[in-house]
């Protein structure tokens, strides 16, 4: 075997490992997880009333990844959420995220 | 005429005067400003495609405001969204906002 074959195979080996062990999203676990959101979020995460809540429904799990990782950092502040992200792993968000992401919506243009 | 009803009628002028000259939204003028969202948040606030940019559609308008006005104050960062929000006024965040909360959405739970 060649240096470069060696080379080709370690670096194909690193990859492959780290595909196997990365989490991967779990809908099905955030929608669990997604209990403690209802209180606000809605079930299927369209707000209940409270205007300062937004509807996560259908946005990107990259977006919500985001949002809760720097309400978790503090980069981004807010009374109930800075409280509630500090107790989510990574994990976590990438599940709650995926969930969000996963319900469906329709828009109605106003008249 | 005694001093409590002239305090009471001076109370009253300086609410009424208040309650004329205070901005309301106007979603509809809304809707215009919103072209400049469009390219990203899609036409009737469902983004375009960039898993950054999260719909807007069906958002409270107190949400919405008080997401522009963090961009705007530099509370909340965003590359695109620090720069879009310098220029808006707080009539134009009041519009904007006011437009997208009216488009309605409707959710389908995921199998």
């Amino acid at each position: 075997m060649n240096h470069l074959t060696k080379i080709c195979l370690t670096v194909l080996s690193v990859l492959f490992v780290t595909a196997v062990t990365a989490h991967a999203a779990d809908p099905e676990n955030g929608r669990k997880l997604a209990r403690q959101c209802s209180v606000c979020h809605g079930k299927l995460g369209v707000a209940r009333g409270d205007p300062e809540v937004p509807n996560l429904a259908g946005q990107s799990s990259l977006y919500l990844e985001k949002s809760l990782k720097d309400y978790r950092s503090g980069e981004r502040q807010d009374r109930r959420m800075t409280l509630l992200a500090k107790n989510l792993s990574d994990d976590e968000i990438k599940d709650l995220s995926a969930w969000f992401e996963s319900i469906m919506i329709t828009v109605t243009e106003p008249e």
